[in-house]
């Protein structure tokens, strides 16, 4: 059989799948558009090679590690790197053949896809990986690796991207932005804004991060005032980078809106890190109302990412540190705890509000409803675990009746695993294709509507959605 | 392409749709049983014709125009009256006009099968709705509206409705269902008992709402006896216009059975205004068990629609009052919530208690589990967001295994949108029968016990349930 | 039509079905593994006749009796045994035309799989059970029990069973496993440690069992090390019989992990009968933790299935006892509940703990992305209500593309209803080769990968999780 099912993910009976066919062949080669994501802009600044296979599949690929971890291969093996200072695996090809060997238990979900289609597609490797075929395709990558054609910025323009956002906190500075638009390269990164390290009071660090935040922006961060200033100041910095949005990861999607006077006591109260548990998750909460208002000001897109329980292992946060798989999802309300933002500015149709969701329940529940009748908010695609053919199915399923497709933006790759990108964007737009091919099969959608849908859930709507 | 295929909704595989085809010829001219819903007992009473298309498809659908307002469309450009006596548009074309351009934001949900089918059915139009078509359309449309074929009872009859239930208050005079029956018209339209504004003591007015109970009945609503009286004495009067069911839409599924002395010092205080958030939530929970008791005197069915936040956004409730589109699901509880009323009555077949859910989780974790075991229980059809053929294929999926198909009820169209009811029905028999041509096809239904399932889902279950 | 479709629980379309049986084909014989149950080590013990055709179908499984009580059908007709000491029905025949007349109930549940399979292929019945052929059903069936091919062990060895587990408190004296190893016979039938009854301070006589515990154990249980010993003391003692796990069946996932001192004040608590709701749930809790720790000394797997309101209608519970059906689902959480155990043993591989659930939301949310990180944690299959193909499809949907195939473990009947074990297996290999052949089908999986598998769930995985 060939390596990749030139109908993979179509449906199977035969006049579906011949419709899938006709929906995806206009759309598959759109050029990329990627609003949010965890690419390194150093990539892209500097142009190195990449060091080699595992440093590229592996060790930055947290759906790969976590399941090789929850079958007992230790994350030191797989050469993760230790925040506590222990030593790890560094032969790349002893972690190749590690990976190899436990590649099939990956068998049936995303991460397999999305690596057989980096081999083929990008690598042109045909053989599936085994501990057979580990050396052999290690070598192959690897030589691949030092050709020029395999450098980031190679593979941004093979890859067809014509937008790429990364994601940086306010104390950042932009250097590798910097660099990348002084290069006169003319791929187009951008950075967005994500200030929870300056939002959140849990974060490690917080309020020596404020000071900091004051120092760069100029702005007196002792105050409320002040502190708002510095994030409409560094925004609009931000905005010098190419910004469209900012982004927000809380542990739910709480938003108050206090008086400012309360705002501005809550404010001193954290500052002075004297809030409790309640109090910090209603400054986050203050805090998501506070960017809505900027963003009426501004026009950054506001992306929420509520629900996850970020580093649950005390263990692996303290050897391994953040970002290693143990973000786990948790049940999420969204209908009262946007009320607060929503009161506000929810019908206001110049606010752009992007829910995430680790909560499948509330997609129908929930999301659906809420984004089909509040003209600020839309619905981001399916998130982290979601990122999947079943995930983005069910996504589907749960939202068209209630929100339709003109409330979602499009896909997301959200990925920090640069060659994966491809392959996610094409999942998605194989997986809507599939979809809307189920419609016209059963009499609920137009052919010649289909395609135009397909076309706007692979291209036009993020753009718009995302201001791009 | 046809406009409406005729195999839409069935399965997409020859065999499985060939199955379908068998199991809803026979059943799709059955006459349509509409045991709950939101039509205006009015017009059968005057049986006027309706004023023009805007009117009929547009303004009274919140369907359509909340979709449209989610995307900017302001609802006074859509005809939405204000409640606060602000302008709206009130040209029918205008109205269309606007609907017609934003149309395909409906592709993918129910209310453009349904309207796709109304279009077709009811008034012969083969053209989709789209700026191109929208002045054809409205004049053909509103031509058909000037003929006698066209008033509400010529089209009741042409609909094949054997009966039709409205949803009136307590202090409804039920003038038009008087009209009705004395008109000596022989369509059988019955109203239902939904006493939320005298059992809600968060409704606007309810202490005045009380006092006029008490007055239209002749009991003593100062009384915790005297109220329930009033309650048996209206419910009595609402069985003289056909009424055979209770209907309460409450924000839980709450139920309380506290000891009458109890529940009469619960009722003094929520008569004062006196009682708290958790107290009026008892009094509601109170009042289902007491409407359940009630049952079991005189016959009606308890319906319970729980688990909806009313009028969700205060700036549309003020300017634009209630049920516009802003009634969101909750998370909804059932096991523990409806343990005081099971605990009564659960066990006793006499009692017939239809539970609604917004909240598809609770399907196969607590509605089928309950369904499946309480003589008492049975469960509704798919409500408000779920109306639509992924909610109703997940409705069987989730709730067949455990409870059956002989603890569920038929379909209730619930709806204010008189043309799309031949519309709600056909959807609902056509998904019925493609989930039971997936039963036969794989092996877990015979053929000829399918047949008779498809006849029992649409006809005999309504009937027998709601006792009509 | 055939009795029993061949191709029953495959896809539909061609394709998919052929793959479906391609992958049926090498694992349908293959013997079963029962890890988990409830059949009667009586039965093998004494190899006597099973009494009648109601008793081994009607009587003791709740599944079906739940069904026709929820339709109305008293218990007490059904020969299900009342606590109280009233009278039911003793007569096979009468009890079999009561359940022949109301089998249509069971449409579309996995019973009427279960019942028709069992019919049909124990029994060699190609009649469907109805009025008409009751009768003659059960003459057929009352003259096979007569039969020593139909005793427990010669349908033990006919239905290819490898290795059964039953499940027995501490306080059982195990004689039944003492008679069938005593007996020479070669069937190998193990037991569990359920220490529920010893453990759940709401257990009824919770103070006189602890009494009793230290009796038989020898160890000292008025305090908490002697009762922690009582437990190590009884879970070797059950090894001798074969177990290899432990069960725990608690209202939620709650874990605790607190200081010595601060169990041992709690479990003083807790005999004494002083402890409040929460005290009790938290000691629940500690033993969870307590069962870890043991696990890592003695090799026992750890099961958990929470999330069961057991007995949840007082009424049912009074006049006919435990276990009728009245065990309903609650919503569970684990990424909190489990956290205390986690932060202890999660990643330490040579503890295997198996997470079962009644709340299929979790399934994606919690369950899959925990299994797909922790070490320590497996996930059991689709218990009581999802025992049942959608429950499985479900399962395999939410749990696959986070947790993969390797964090499961095959399959448990989990079964009272001794003729139905082969039916449960093949639906669980059907459903998981259905399953297997739509990736394959969609380009997801590789066709001899899908073979592996498909062998690995049925076969090679329960072995391997449950140390068998």
């Amino acid at each position: 059989m060939p390596k990749l099912d030139p109908d993979r993910l179509f449906p199977v009976d035969a006049r579906s799948r011949s419709l899938a066919r006709d929906l995806y062949g206009p759309i598959k080669d759109l050029p990329i558009i990627s609003p949010h994501g965890h690419t390194d802009p150093r990539w892209f600044a500097e142009n190195h090679a990449f060091a080699d296979p595992a440093q590229l599949f592996v060790v930055p690929d947290h759906y790969v590690f976590r399941m090789l971890f929850s079958q007992g291969v230790p994350l030191e093996k797989l050469g993760v790197p230790r925040a506590d200072g222990g030593a790890v695996e560094t032969d790349g090809r002893k972690i190749w053949r590690l990976f190899a060997e436990h590649y099939y238990l990956l068998r049936g979900t995303p991460s397999s896809l999305w690596i057989d289609h980096a081999f083929a597609e990008v690598f042109g490797i045909e053989d599936r990986l085994s501990p057979a075929t580990a050396d052999r395709i290690y070598d192959h990558i690897a030589d691949c690796l030092t050709q020029p054609a395999y450098r980031p910025r190679a593979l941004f323009e093979r890859f067809n991207i014509e937008v790429i956002a990364t994601t940086e906190g306010p104390l950042d500075d932009l250097r590798w932005h910097r660099m990348i638009r002084e290069s006169g390269w003319a791929g187009r990164v951008i950075t967005a804004y994500r200030p929870d390290s300056v939002v959140d009071p849990d974060f490690p660090g917080f309020a020596a991060k404020l000071d900091r935040f004051g120092e760069i922006t100029g702005e007196d961060c002792s105050t409320w005032e002040g502190y708002l200033d510095a994030h409409r100041n560094r925004r609009v910095w931000f905005k010098g980078f190419g910004a469209t949005s900012s982004d927000h990861g809380h542990p739910n999607a709480r938003t108050e809106n206090l008086p400012q006077s309360d705002a501005a006591a809550l404010f001193a109260k954290v500052r002075a890190g004297k809030a409790d548990a309640n109090e910090s998750d209603a400054f986050r909460g203050q805090m998501l109302t506070e960017m809505g208002r900027m963003s009426l000001e501004d026009g950054l897109v506001l992306q929420i990412h509520p629900g996850s329980w970020r580093n649950h292992n005390p263990g692996v946060l303290q050897q391994f540190g953040r970002d290693k798989g143990f973000d786990l999802p948790m049940r999420t309300d969204y209908v009262r705890a946007l009320k607060p933002l929503l009161d506000a500015y929810g019908t206001d149709p110049r606010l752009s509000v992007i829910l995430f969701s680790l909560d499948e329940t509330t997609q129908s529940r929930e999301l659906a409803p809420l984004a089909g009748v509040y003209p600020a908010l839309k619905l981001g695609p399916p998130w982290w675990f979601f990122d999947s053919p079943e995930g983005m199915r069910r996504f589907r399923e749960n939202t068209t009746e209630t929100a339709g497709f003109y409330n979602t933006v499009g896909f997301n790759d959200d990925t920090r695993a640069f060659c994966s990108i491809p392959a996610r964007h094409d999942v998605a737009r194989r997986v809507d294709c599939a979809y809307l091919a189920g419609l016209v099969a059963t009499g609920r959608l137009d052919a010649d509507a289909a395609i135009e849908v397909a076309h706007d859930l692979t291209y036009r709507l993020v753009k718009q959605a995302y201001r791009l």
